[in-house]
């Protein structure tokens, strides 16, 4: 059993691992501190097409067409893709997914698709289920404004908990050991294990308050991942949270230290990493594009360089609909989490 | 290998097996042909609750829990509950998942949603990573109009093309060979195998004949898990869509005979069998409660009790959202098979 019963945390002893990647996101991201690490940035967020919402579906079609490419892979040639992003229905997974034109899995798990996809992308690689199967998730600041908040033609002011959905898009290849590669772009970047995320809820209605919303289930997770595997935070080089932003990474550590254990000094969060404060975006960058491009684009190379052993790859997503925040319903969140190690066989 | 290089098929040689199920329905679906089959049916479709969509949540809770509390579980006891429903953001099972605080993985694969979650679950089973698996998936006839349509006060005519989205839910419960259990509800009713789907879009833009949308993405799969096994349709003793309705049955039959296999003998639709013509549901039921109820009340008692010997369980689903429709979009859709039988070890 790869994972002990009453337990969220899961090993890979088969060691399936990321072969490749790429990320494609937006002019402001590409303005950012990590602009020159990107496969891609579109100078227009629309790509030349009729809707924001078309755009971000082509963003992540061309991040996941860029990752395979890297490794001499076509669509047609993987046992599936799977993931997902914010807008109702997934639409940006499924439209890419039919120009794909692979076995498709669609995921929701609002902004911890990627780490969602890479769980389970990585359980069926391990348990032999698949040879190569692509992640990918996306967002875009256009349509998640349109989809949870106000037209942007109003020119709604943003409140100062708000965060700015990353308009980006990043994919990763996940292949298993017996996978027929000739060429990798990460020498051997292992997921070797993770941990499943429990829904948590700390009633908080405000959904311009999307840290501390989410910062109860990263401590949930994160503070299981380490009780279950009787580690300290020190064990990985970094602990990275997907977009919780300046307030809900203090959050994040106030919880986490009540629990017992004291992250601040591993732990590094990608809303925070993606975007300058003279970007003037608030609280930083959220969206499912806003980890699955840092992790693409900088954190695998960083693995792979040795820059970073191990890293504790952990995304939240806040599980609420236009429709619920309009009934008054609290958000609840959720946090998955996925082991990255560069290994030597 | 399970899973043949650039083959959709797969198989699951550890025999991951559904032991208990529960399905809870609406007072018309417990009017309709199978209504004695539910445990349990809804006299008031809000069950007292606030809003629709409250009631379809807490339907789904309820269904995972009877499944559960059948074979003496718990939900704390459980490695991870999957699934999902039609709503923006999954909202019904992540509001399920927060009061059932298991470990969860949201899916959202539209009306295909529980052969998604029955493949991933069997596959997460199969592959050592779960014991005891919930598989779940949610509709509702008020919240579906709502979603998608127009609000029920106009008292809009359905079109002709039209199907009525079913109140349900269906939870079934995938187990291991090792899983830990006192008992079962079904002797040993395997998981053995699939198909997962690939997008087809055949440019239909009316969402009010979804039948028609999803009729290719059915043919597709079914005919490529056919033709990739080197099975005729007489293998199954049934199979089993999920919701084409009147209209997406008869084009399914012409899609598949072109391709060669003639299933007309052996198909059965949950959309045609949960409600009877007197009940004026114009092509039948659809939403991922439909297959889901129907699997879980009717279906898997049928192959414990050898009226089916083996079943192809085939939901497909329409990957359109309320926005890509306004925007003129065209409806890309999906279908996911497994494989259900009976067998003595």
């Amino acid at each position: 059993m790869k994972k002990k019963k009453g337990m969220q945390s899961f090993i890979l002893p088969n060691h399936p691992r990321i072969v490749s990647s790429s990320a494609v996101v937006g002019k402001k991201e590409g303005e950012g501190p990590l602009g020159s690490y990107f496969d891609s940035v579109c100078e227009d967020d629309t790509l030349g097409l009729e809707s924001w919402e078309r755009a971000e579906s082509m963003m992540l079609e061309q991040a996941a067409r860029k990752a395979l490419s890297k490794i001499g892979k076509t669509p047609e040639e993987i046992d599936v893709f799977m993931g997902g992003d914010l807008l109702s229905q997934i639409i940006s997974a499924g439209f890419a997914a039919r120009e794909l034109r692979s076995p498709f899995l669609g995921i929701y798990g609002a902004c911890s698709t990627m780490a969602e996809s890479l769980i389970i992308a990585s359980m069926l690689t391990d348990g032999g289920f698949a040879d190569i199967a692509v992640c990918g998730s996306s967002s875009h600041f256009s349509s998640s404004e349109r989809e949870f908040r106000y037209p942007l033609e109003m020119g709604t002011q943003s409140s100062p908990t708000a965060q700015r959905t990353v308009t980006g898009s990043g994919a990763a290849v996940v292949a298993s050991v017996e996978a027929d590669l000739e060429t990798a772009v990460y020498g051997y970047i292992a997921v070797t294990g993770g941990t499943i995320g429990r829904v948590c809820d700390y009633g908080i209605t405000d959904a311009s308050n999307m840290g501390a919303a989410m910062a109860p289930a990263a401590a949930s997770t994160i503070c299981a991942h380490l009780a279950e595997n009787v580690i300290e935070p020190g064990y990985y080089s970094r602990i990275i949270t997907g977009d919780l932003g300046r307030f809900g990474t203090q959050m994040l550590y106030e919880l986490c230290y009540e629990k017992g254990f004291d992250i601040e000094n591993v732990h590094d969060d990608c809303g925070l990493m993606i975007f300058s404060n003279e970007q003037k975006v608030m609280c930083g960058g959220s969206g499912c594009g806003c980890c699955a491009s840092v992790l693409c684009s900088v954190l695998l190379p960083m693995i792979e360089s040795g820059d970073l052993e191990r890293v504790l790859f952990t995304a939240t997503g806040a599980l609420l609909s236009p429709l619920s925040s309009l009934q008054g319903e609290s958000i609840p969140c959720i946090a998955h989490a996925v082991v990255l190690e560069r290994i030597s066989l």
